[in-house]
């Protein structure tokens, strides 16, 4: 595969980027997926400031190959994390769920390749114009926090693709390399993948939620909770909670108060199946193995150029 | 473009089948887009038996290429319409919404080929094991009636592609060459186009609807009254009333007596953009202008090969 816009920005081989997911992310799995060619994302979204340093620093013990951090801007103690990305030089900084204008700028000056991950193309807008370097346009298949319009990978990426003149990563639902190559079809210039490297030995997840993960089927999984942050859950005893507070005519703050906090961490770090928040996108009704995070960016490249052989010999 | 299974099965030129919509899906259109060397679909739908007779015998005075009839197996008078077919030696026919071992048989036996539409695995599988000639796997993103998983086309595919060894047909936010390029990446041999064809003069749809289509953007459409039968919208006033009975706590009940009959009529053929549904997929926000269906076959056929020549370079 050449380099193209993103391999370029990156400063990496393939254009495969893993997703910064909360309580999966940290530096193994990120140094894992680098040395195979790949990014890796720390995921600072559930680790305090300090947890973070140490993972960069962990991570470039390991390896020297580029890495960046996604930090939701909704964060609470966002000024700190910041203040330690810029300190410890970190070259990629993905930033979700939250205005983009508040720190592209910041972490430019700073030297940052910034890149902002938006599910409309109003904020993909939004985004190009704070002056990010990239776009990751995600579709509602993808796991966890996701957008409100429920628009598919399939529809959203052409109408991101014609809104922004930025390289542009596809995400949700790509959990193959031929997921990769429809990607790239639609004008994906590179793609983020989360699910499938949660089910890698090198994710922190919790045995038990990669073992829930790999017996997913098609519809193990609903986007709810719109009235807060609509997520992406793997239905469990908690979700059936939640759909009784729906069938009653719930409100936001009784979900809010069921939410409460601490659900993602009991369910996806602590393996609490049965009371804690599983975040998870479609994709892992696709996914029937745990394989190292370098078997899974290799698989990609091979089942990318095995589909793209396939197309060719259509032509 | 290379005979591949689809089109060999279909016997057309490229693998397009213009969907059977309700209140868009008439002869001329179907004739429109067969001459283009797609597939057209009648819809029956809509139609009472006697007006399926009568689209069926001025295709065939417009043109003799191959053409099919959609069915929704839940039509009340679906003995009626299925006799029609087989008098009528239609070639093709599309079943969906219902199941598949209630007409397959009959309608072989009588010379068709079959082809059913499905939005999961279990119903792929099941189909099969019907003995239809093909599947269409329809994803989430998909105007009309849909399926209750929430699929989307992305991940759908690949499921579907895994499960069974027929022929298969994507479904569901196939707006251009690149969206059809992509569902060959991901494993489909032909793809179904619907939304596309109603903004297209052959279009028997109301042409106040076909410019609501136009004007639509990204968050134009959800997908609805799952507690019936789930269905993706244009939001609209009548949409605004279902929401109002959600936000209420409604009952399917309610929900079915607002729905009442003759909405759909209403919305698309006589064109109430207050009162009327209005069904259309997420492709919506990528439609633009009216074309004639012919320049919309052409057009995919060049964007796809516009597309894959992208890739090629890439390799």
């Amino acid at each position: 595969m050449k380099n193209n816009s993103i391999t370029a920005l990156l400063g990496i081989r393939y254009p495969i980027i893993q997703a910064g997911m909360v309580w999966a992310s940290g530096w193994r799995l990120a140094s894992a997926v680098s040395k195979a060619g790949g990014l890796g994302l720390i995921g600072a979204g559930s680790m305090y400031p300090e947890i973070v340093r140490e993972h960069i620093q962990k991570y470039k013990q390991a390896t020297s190959m580029p890495f960046g951090v996604n930090v939701p801007l909704l964060y609470p103690d966002i000024d700190k994390i910041i203040d330690i990305i810029v300190a410890e030089k970190v070259p990629i900084v993905f930033t979700a769920a939250g205005n983009p204008n508040l720190w592209t700028k910041h972490l430019k000056s700073n030297g940052c390749i910034v890149v902002h991950v938006v599910s409309s193309v109003k904020f993909a807008l939004k985004a190009q114009e704070a002056g990010v370097d990239a776009i990751v346009a995600e579709g509602f298949e993808a796991g966890g926090h996701n957008g409100r319009e429920e628009t598919t990978t399939m529809t959203l990426l052409p109408l991101v693709k014609k809104a922004i003149k930025l390289p542009l990563i596809a995400a949700g639902g790509i959990g193959s390399g031929p997921a990769m190559l429809a990607a790239m079809a639609l004008g994906a210039d590179g793609v983020q993948v989360g699910s499938r490297f949660v089910a890698t030995p090198e994710a922190s997840s919790h045995s038990a939620f990669k073992k829930a993960v790999l017996e997913a089927q098609q519809d193990s999984t609903e986007l709810t909770l719109k009235e807060l942050t609509p997520v992406r859950l793997l239905k469990n005893p908690f979700y059936d909670k939640i759909k009784a507070l729906y069938a009653q005519g719930t409100s936001a703050d009784e979900l809010s108060q069921l939410l409460g906090r601490g659900r993602a961490k009991k369910g996806m770090f602590e393996g609490d199946l049965i009371e804690g928040e599983l975040e998870i996108g479609q994709v892992a009704a696709q996914i029937d193995r745990i394989l190292p995070a370098a078997e899974i960016v290799n698989e990609f490249i091979a089942t990318y150029n095995e589909a793209l052989e396939r197309l060719k010999k259509l032509d």
